[in-house]
């Protein structure tokens, strides 16, 4: 039995799985605040032409540009690995297999979209990319990705990250990136905040209103954004796609799939591929794993509502806690979004994806479980699969069922260990679910006037 | 032309090469301080006999447990890459290749005998196991490979690292090890210097008399080192092992192959089973590269020296700045070892190893280009080689020379950003060679009386 199930570099996928195409209703179209659907042009001003085109694309495929795939094989394709050692620590005989997206550069999911997007921006004559980052995560996948095409990146980092998480920010400086702590005095929305706020630690809504006004400003400068929109959630299908080839060659298919689900690139990424079977039939459980404290899927509505804290994004019928919900201070930054990505939403809307949420402390105790059986320690957004994928695995030991579980080791904690720190001497906790907090925020929901059909 | 070349987990070396049968002479003996060679038994109380054994085996090849291989296993063989981008940005004809031994959960190539060291000395029966670390490298990695055999790890951190570098602590936790500030107040050794020096600060010497001293007092525990000893660079060769299968693949071989050279395991580890097709009259040339600052090779006297810095191990033939010298606070903290490994040293004079001295701001530079390059942060040690596989590719560029250069990617830096930082900020500098520092210390070698042969 082997550990690593191992892809040559021929197999990285020639194109991305769109999974608009096998939707059996059509996605909802994102709107502007007076109701209508909001065209190309009025991307136009921050992302280039070919990314609104798959950000609104119907095909099944679309090609993976041989310059993007060139890129890919510094890291792809990524091992799928045989869980051999947490399946005897569980005494189950449910087969576990997770794809390791922790070996990219960054260290996580993110760069596979941060290479497209910085390829298609160059493409497009493009000299600048900004975007905000919270605790690095995306800002170095895109300093990394930057750099490979040759682009400046400006990453508005939140000042509070900025200052308590400085190894991140050393990631994008050395691939070359700038990054200022937000809010700057170099944007309206940040100038506005300084003089009301002059010690304002920032937030990822400032940080976002800053890229975007500079992007929207300058003519040679784009956006980048690292999750929630469709194209990102194309990009991410690599890692399906490689998955499914890697358990073909074992004799596998899977009976669930894990994956964290913030913004829902990470899960998409791995379920999305799987979906096109489940479309035409097959049997599969499609799992998006969520924290119990910023719970959209599972608690939130299905709604239309911004996308940003701040109301500047078009308005996406997403599962959503209310843009103004402040989710409490977990360590799994990644998962502390109010909404969620439109595709995973109405899939999730329409009984296609299932979601779970699961409490903090039970995400840290399956990392420390995963990191003294596979060696590998995981970041806290993955630590959510795999507290997911244990719960299921004891449930086979239970009653005897050998299921084939995957899940989506999205990203590695080397630059979270305060958190496990944290853990291990068991300051870390369980926080309520914050119902009153939800209630006050989705009654804060845009108003907007539907379109009619 | 691809980008990794891989193997198949079936690929994995069944042996470790052991350099010693193809020394032209045989390899000098450990000394006691009366002069006679330290037998076995004088090494029993701190190791389990098999690594003994192989402290002093002429066998060609050692055959490698299977379950050590069951271990390694989890990230081997590693990839070796073809440097596309670094070439391409040197406008160089040399073809670079690199062996990425970041892939190990901990970081690093030092797993590799961390695994066999843990599984030999459970076999003998051990329950636990000592070690010293300074930034935690060689700590982390004992601490994951303990937790792989249920062995408990106990490990001495110099305060100063534990208290400034608190994640690779961290990783030691995570992975069910106890890591101690040294000097504690659980050895003699540790209060006597508290005694002295009730804030001292540490320091690795410190740290190993706490961890031999509690090994050899207590009949269920050892002590594991990380470099240095034959053995250790005997477990590192499946790294130089799967380098040559991997350039057969491609119809390639190397004319010069690079390695940081601090204690000597990572440079012997890719270097040695190459010196094997050398002693056959194989035309290749095996260079070590050590920081100007701490250049033992380069500026050392061949001599009897001790391995630590207070005098507690026998006497190794081997070069040396002194075991009372204290190497200047570069950033490369794994090359900052006053002496040399025995057989790396033996084979140096006899003018089979090249030894090559680089500045740290080089080091730094080289590392910077490469993350730019390939993606991947190089650890402070692994610039070493890539600085030197640089001049060299510059060299092949002046000169039309197309050679084939391999080294050593020993591991990434992930836990080493501040370092970068600090060189982006232009806060790092080099060092003057330490001319009469050296010097001073070398006068204080121990005298002893040389075994009559």
């Amino acid at each position: 039995m082997k550990t690593k199930i191992l892809l040559k570099e021929a197999d990285i996928p020639t194109h991305w799985y769109n999974v608009m195409a096998d939707m059996p209703n059509p996605p909802t179209p994102p709107l502007g605040p007076d109701g209508n659907p909001v065209g190309p042009e009025a991307l136009s001003a921050i992302f280039p032409e070919e990314l609104i085109k798959q950000e609104m694309s119907a095909e099944r495929w679309i090609k993976i540009p041989d310059e993007v795939r060139d890129v890919l094989r510094l890291w792809r394709p990524s091992p799928l690995y045989r869980a051999r050692r947490l399946e005897q620590a569980l005494n189950t005989p449910a087969k576990i297999y997770y794809k390791n997206e922790a070996v990219s550069p960054a260290g996580s999911h993110k760069p596979n979209t941060a290479v497209a997007q910085a390829y298609y921006n160059k493409q497009a004559g493009i000299k600048r990319l900004t975007t905000e980052t919270g605790a690095g995560q995306w800002g170095s996948s895109l300093a990394l990705a930057g750099q490979m095409f040759g682009l400046e990146v400006e990453v508005y980092m939140v000042k509070i990250s900025y200052e308590q998480k400085p190894y991140r920010r050393s990631m994008m400086h050395t691939w070359g990136a700038s990054v200022y702590p937000s809010p700057t005095d170099r944007t309206n929305a940040g100038r506005q905040i300084l003089e009301q706020h002059p010690n304002s630690q920032g937030s990822l809504g400032i940080a976002i209103s800053e890229a975007v006004e500079l992007a929207a400003g300058r003519d040679d400068t784009n956006y980048a954004l690292g999750s929630v929109l469709n194209h990102v959630l194309l990009h991410q299908t690599v890692i399906g796609e490689e998955a499914k080839k890697q358990l073909e060659l074992v004799g596998d298919y899977p009976d669930m799939i894990f994956a964290p689900c913030g913004g829902g690139s990470n899960f998409g990424g791995i379920a999305f591929p799987f979906f096109a079977d489940k479309a035409a039939g097959q049997e599969v459980q499609l799992v998006a794993v969520e924290p119990t404290s910023c719970p959209s899927l599972t608690k939130g509505l299905y709604a239309y509502d911004f996308g940003d804290a701040i109301g500047l994004t078009p308005l996406l019928k997403m599962y959503t806690l209310g843009h103004n919900f402040v989710p409490p201070g977990i360590h799994a930054g990644g998962l502390r979004y109010h909404g969620d990505s439109a595709l995973v939403s109405q899939l999730h809307h329409e009984g296609l994806v299932d979601a779970l949420a699961v409490p903090q402390l039970e995400t840290f105790e399956a990392g420390v479980l995963f990191a003294r059986t596979e060696g590998i320690i995981p970041a806290p957004e993955a630590t959510h699969a795999i507290a997911a994928v244990i719960r299921e695995a004891k449930r086979c030991s239970e009653r005897g069922e050998p299921k084939t579980l995957l899940f989506n080791l999205s990203g590695h904690g080397h630059f979270d260990m305060s958190s496990y720190d944290r853990f291990l001497a068991g300051e870390l906790r369980d926080y309520d679910y914050p119902e009153e907090a939800i209630k006050e925020s989705l009654a804060d929901l845009p108003q907007v006037k539907f379109p009619q059909n």
